[in-house]
Formats: structure tokens, C-alpha cells, sequence
């Protein structure tokens, strides 16, 4: 169908925020077999709300509206919908007493009226009903409009859970046959995956293959459209082969894979503890590992080794090494994955150190020069990289090039891409 | 003045390329006193190019029109520009030439003609003479409209070098002066602080208050506008004050500063080195932390640690606290802070522990709880938080509470909003 996206709010047409939702939304309308045919972005003025979603029941078979749903005052997107569309706003006991239970402490606790979020449009059908946030749908003029969050975790939430299959059953019919995929590539520069990839390009009108930078990651996405099933089925099943074939072990996941949840599934099937001594990455790592569900089950801890008093202290690091070679060296990386294994028991350990910058760099280790090491049972090896960028540009690199490099460790490949 | 943004193309209605351009246009056009009533984002189509321009036309004073300006056979602003306001495209064989001998290097490679560049809609007159880019603008209905490449570089430094200035002319006046400013707020929700703020709104039609949720922050946006320079700064200079006076210790800082600056700089200033020991923020205490260039000269370094035995091990804390108050506790909570002290020599340590969900939770302790603990040479305290939403909710949240409390031990200000 063609749809239209609505976002509202003064922050966005101020340029103070960058709209991110209509195009996360874009992305997976699209997917899922339907036609942009605008997407507006406009402040929180009334009438032109108004205007905007006339406009979008004339040119769109639906329409997704997102923002101005909130409990404040410059939150006025349901007034606006009730004027424009001659449906004066209701209320709903049930929804105002889900939210009160459901508010945050802080809110109960400063005596914040949410009222307003349980005043909606004659007409309106809540998205959720176990929601802890707002949105709803109603139709008008024969026509779905989506009302959605401005708050993009809240509204990714609503569009995949809800907007998606009920587009899909309102359609009525199988959409248009769409197979899309993303292969997530970590470790080796847009340039060069496209190279490797460009021989596959221009072949098909019905393929199409695009890269996305999403520093340090590379998304390459694969788009297949088809008349049949079978012949979109088929015709993906080839370029996903030949994708996977050309990009091999750099392809980490796909879709929505994270690199620290594939890094964990591994320690988990493998039963392999993990440890860190980070210095350069600051904890980084550390928390990217347990911003995973259940990776307690895998993840010992870690120290975060600032000093040379702490890497000695804790990592039990000889003031000798530290002195010869200094903190940013392979014999400092070794002792200190050495160390951490030893202080927590782990049967893997990665240690980092290096120069984030802008200071501290040198001629022989300018900024941007990380070594790492992993200490296990099977291996005890160091490396060195030299990244490019400023401080949280390395920092960044350093943690997905240690995650990388356990993730590399756990299925036998070489350490280094 | 009312303008109006409108960005053309397929890649950015399917989803795949995130509209940056009518973001950084839109924060210039604002900055320079003008009002953006509608940023439009259109696939490559002629028939809705020429609808969004017409409406341009009709409710803003002008227009800004990216993208759809190149040789190839999707970029089709021009055709359907001539066609849509009557003015049949004219060759301009300066222009041809001028592109052809910047263009050489690559076009000739190729083999590409660039011929479609030299062809604009009747009374088109170039932006930058000595430019190697399209970009033109016309006056049509007595309104300026500027076409701009979509490669965001060149848009950019069309916009700031030409179009900026060209509307200053066009306007024929001294631009409106607008004053803008961001408190940032954190440990308060959105609406309380809207609460507060709510007897400031509405009583002056130049100026306007926002509020925008950047979770677990709240960022409220100040912004005066007025027609002379001294009218603007009064009545900007009242509105600050009693903005701050309002949001009180709650404000952390203003415009672009982050906490973990301002939490550095605090150390920095009053010469107090920090240590972190962190359970269910996993380091991502320390992450943000070092983040900040130059923290290695306060922060000396922390212990991630997730399981009990390294709480013991590394902080000493005593097998007996553990078992008897359990890993989130009060006692647990303190007596980490005093084992992250003790081991790193810190002036000042920060301890973390909670449950971070979704599992681990208990009916007295549900997934959320989070105890604090600061210990130094003025303060052993210990504070417990319940944190609402999924895992990262509680861990963002916790982390910043956490950076929030060392901010205001360092200011003096009582420990907990």
C-alpha cells in the first residue's frame, strides 16, 4: 500500500534533533512491501497538523503519525487529530489506570498528572493494551492512521509489533514478495567489501545490494523483489550464498545481530568464562559484554586499569616490564591478560591498552596505536593495531576489534581479520 | 522568514539513506532567525516533486530543494521542476564547460555525460559560479526556491555559503535575533519538570519552551526571539534565570555539555582522583568516564565485577556480608566502595550493584534495584534506587545516577534529587 509518515515536534523542525524514526520506520515499511509516498516532518502547530493529515488521506492508503503523544503541555497532537478530523477527544478510565500503575516511581513520587495521555480521539483503539507507553490507531475515511511515541525505542517498539501485521491483514492480501537481508561485516573497510561484492551488483533489476557504514561496522544489505514466492525465494537463495561466500569469516551476524550477543552465545555454548583488563577502552568493553541478557552466565568480570599503579597492583603486571616497554606494548598486554586470568579464574582473558588520544601519542606510538592480548589455554597471543580517528573513534574500534578477536578465538579462525 | 524544506529521492522514502540534510539545514535556517514550517522527504517522482512545490509555495516564504540534481538517469528535479512552475529547461554552455574541465578526472573515466547538469528551468541562476556541484536558485511567484546537491558535504557548504546569506539579502532586513539555549536536566522526569516550569509558558509570544525526553535525561529548550538585538538579550536573560532558578541542582549543565564532562571537570578542579567498582553497570560507569579526553588525570581505574566470588576477591568484600544481605544490598554496595577505595588509593569510589533484569529479580528485590554506595575522606553512604523498564533502561539509568551522585558529592548538594 502507500503510506505516509507523519513526525511532529518543534525539535525536529528547529534542527535540534535529528528525526531517526521516520526513517527506521521508512525502512521497514518498505520491507514489508509497501510504498513511501511522503514523509513530513512539522512542528507542533495545530492547523498545520491538521493540514498535513488531510493531505496524507487524500495521496496514501495509510498513514503513521509520530510524536506530540505525551503528558506535557507542548504535547498536542491528539487535540489537533480531534479538531481535524471531527472526532472530539474521549476518555479512557482503564488506560489512565494502566499508566498510573505503570509510571515510573519518579512520576508517582512528584505528583505528575498523566491524564492527558487517556484522552484520545473518538475513534481511537489503543495499539497495546499492556503497553507502558502511548498509542493508537484509528480509521478515518476508510484509511489506518498509526499514532506512535516521538521516542524512538518506544516507537520501533509499536511499529514492529503492531503496525506492521495490522497493515498486513488490513492489505487483505499476500504483499508484494520482498526478501531482505543484512549481513554485519566488522573489520574491514566499506571500500574493500565493496570491491569484493561489485561483480554480483547490476546483474538483476530485481536485486539490490547497498552498504552502510555504521562505524566501526559495515551493513551490506541485500533487497530481492518478486512477483511469486518461489521466484523471490529463489533468486535471494543465490545472492545470499554468494554474499556469505565473498564476505566469509568478516560477516559476523546478520539483521539484528550484535557482535557482543554473538561474541556471548559462543562462551555459553562453548561453557568458556570470560575476564577483561581494559585500559585504553575504559570499561568499554566490559560493558558492552553485559549489556546481554543472562551474561552472568559467561562473564567473570574485569578490571579497568588506568594507572601503571593499577595495572601492577591488580594484574599483578612486574614494574620491570612496565618500565622497559611502557603501558602501550605487547609485553604490557600479555601480563595483563595474564593477570586478569590469574585474579579471576576466567579461561579466557582479552586485555587492551593503548592511546585513545588527543595526547600522549609519540612518534613510535602515535595516537590510535592499541595492542591486545588473549590469554586462554589454547593461546596466549598479542597484537597490534593502529587506529585512525579521534579518541571516541578509537576507543570504539579498540572494543569491537577485542570483541572480534574472542569471537575469532571461540571458532578457530585467525585472530586477526 | 516561513520556510520550507523539501528532500527528493528514492533512497531516503525506502529507508535506506537517513536524511541528514534537511537536519542540518533546518538547525542553520533556525539559527539565522527563520522558521521552518515543513521538512518534506519525497522519492524520486514527478508528479509528487511538482505537488510539494506548489504547496511550497503557497505557505512558506521560501524554499530549500535537495537532491535529484545529478547526470544520471534517476535524477529528475530539473524535468519535473520546468514542468511543474512552466519554465522549460534553457542549456547554459558556461556551465557545461566549467563542469566538464573540473569533471574531467572522472566523468571522462566513466565515460559519463554530465550535459544534464548544464540544463536548468527557465530563470535559474547558479549559486556558486566557481563551484564544481549543481546547485541554482530561481524566483518564482515572488518566492526564492534553492535547489542544493544531496551529498550532505556539498549541500552543506552550498547552504552556509550561499543560500544563508542570499535570504539575509532577500529578507531586506536586519535578520530576527533569536536566542537559544538547552538545560540539561537529569533525575527529575519530563513531567515534573514541565510542572515546574508550566507558570513560564504562554506568557510571551517570543518565546518558546521545550521539553525532549533524551532518556534518562530531559533536555528543556529556551529559545527568544525578537526583533532587535537588546530586546532579545532582556527578555532571554530573564527567562534563563528563572529557568535555572526553577530546574535548580537538578540542571547539570547547558547546550552541549554531558555529565561525564561535567563530572570530570569536577574532579579536575577540586584535584580528587575517583574509583569505580561496578556490578550491574558492567563497566559502563567507567566507559563514559574515559570517555572524556584527559580523565586518566582524575580516574584511576575501577573492577568490573560480576560474580560474588570477585566481589570477594578483588574487593574484599567478606563471604559473610554476602551471604548474609546478598550481592544488592546496602552492605554489599558499601563494602565495595571501600574495597575499590582500598585497592586503588582513590580520594573518592563510586560502587554499583543491582539487578539489571530480566532475571534475577525477587519479590523483595525486583529487577531494578540498584544500591549505591560513595565512600571517601567525607562520605560513606549508601542509597538504593528501583529503576523502571528492560535491562539497558536500568542500566542507563543506573549510570547516570551514578555519575549524578559523584556530581553532586563534589558540589556539596545532598546526594540523592
Amino acid at each position: 500500500m502507500l503510506g505516509e509518515i507523519i513526525a511532529i515536534g518543534d525539535e525536529l523542525t528547529s534542527g535540534r534533533i535529528l528525526n531517526t524514526t521516520s526513517y527506521f520506520a521508512a525502512g521497514h515499511l518498505f520491507a514489508a512491501g509497501h510504498e513511501i509516498v511522503a514523509m513530513t516532518t512539522i512542528g507542533d502547530n495545530a492547523a498545520v497538523i491538521a493540514e498535513s493529515l488531510h493531505r496524507a488521506l487524500v495521496r496514501a492508503d495509510f498513514a503513521i503519525v509520530t510524536g506530540g503523544l505525551g503528558a506535557t503541555s507542548d504535547d498536542l497532537t491528539n487535540e489537533a487529530v480531534a479538531d481535524a478530523l471531527d472526532r472530539p477527544t474521549t476518555f479512557h478510565p482503564d488506560i489512565l489506570r494502566r499508566i498510573e500503575e505503570q509510571a515510573s516511581d519518579w512520576a508517582a513520587q512528584a505528583g505528575v498528572s498523566v491524564e492527558k495521555l487517556a484522552w484520545l480521539p473518538e475513534g481511537a483503539h489503543e495499539l497495546k493494551s499492556d503497553a507502558n507507553m502511548a498509542g493508537y490507531f484509528l480509521v478515518h475515511d476508510g484509511k489506518p492512521i498509526f499514532f506512535l511515541p516521538g521516542v524512538p525505542h518506544e516507537m520501533e517498539e509499536l511499529l514492529l509489533e503492531t503496525v506492521i501485521t495490522r497493515l498486513a491483514v488490513w492489505a487483505g492480501q499476500e504483499p508484494r514478495t520482498v526478501h531482505q537481508k543484512v549481513f554485519r561485516v566488522v573489520g574491514v573497510p566499506e571500500t574493500a567489501i565493496n570491491g569484493r561484492l561489485r561483480h554480483l551488483e547490476g546483474r538483476d533489476s530485481r536485486v539490490t545490494i547497498g552498504y552502510y557504514p555504521v562505524l566501526p561496522e559495515v551493513h551490506v544489505s541485500l533487497n530481492v523483489t518478486g512477483t511469486s514466492v518461489a521466484e523471490a525465494a529463489a533468486l535471494f537463495a543465490d545472492y545470499d550464498r554468494e554474499i556469505s561466500a565473498s564476505l566469509g569469516d568478516h560477516c559476523y551476524g546478520e539483521d539484528g545481530d550484535l557482535l557482543e550477543e554473538v561474541v556471548g552465545s559462543l562462551l555459553r555454548e562453548r561453557g568458556c568464562s570470560l575476564a577483561l583488563a581494559e585500559s585504553c577502552t575504559g570499561g568499554g568493553i566490559a560493558a558492552k559484554v553485559t549489556s546481554v541478557a543472562g551474561s552472568s552466565d559467561y562473564f567473570l568480570g574485569g578490571a579497568v586499569v588506568y594507572s601503571n599503579d593499577l595495572k601492577e597492583r591488580l594484574l599483578g603486571v612486574e614494574p620491570g616490564v612496565l618500565a622497559a616497554h611502557g603501558a602501550v606494548s605487547e609485553a604490557t598486554a600479555l601480563a595483563m591478560a595474564d593477570g586478569a586470568r590469574r585474579l579471576t579464574g576466567a579461561d579466557l582473558a582479552l586485555a587492551v591498552t593503548g592511546i585513545a588520544g588527543p595526547s600522549g601519542g609519540s612518534p613510535e606510538k602515535p595516537v590510535g596505536t592499541v595492542w591486545f592480548a588473549l590469554a586462554g589455554d589454547e593461546v596466549t597471543r598479542a597484537f597490534c593495531f593502529r587506529f585512525s580517528g579521534v579518541r571516541w573513534q578509537v576507543q570504539s574500534k579498540a572494543c569491537y576489534a577485542g570483541l572480534d578477536m574472542i569471537r575469532r578465538q571461540l571458532l578457530g579462525l585467525p585472530l586477526v581479520p
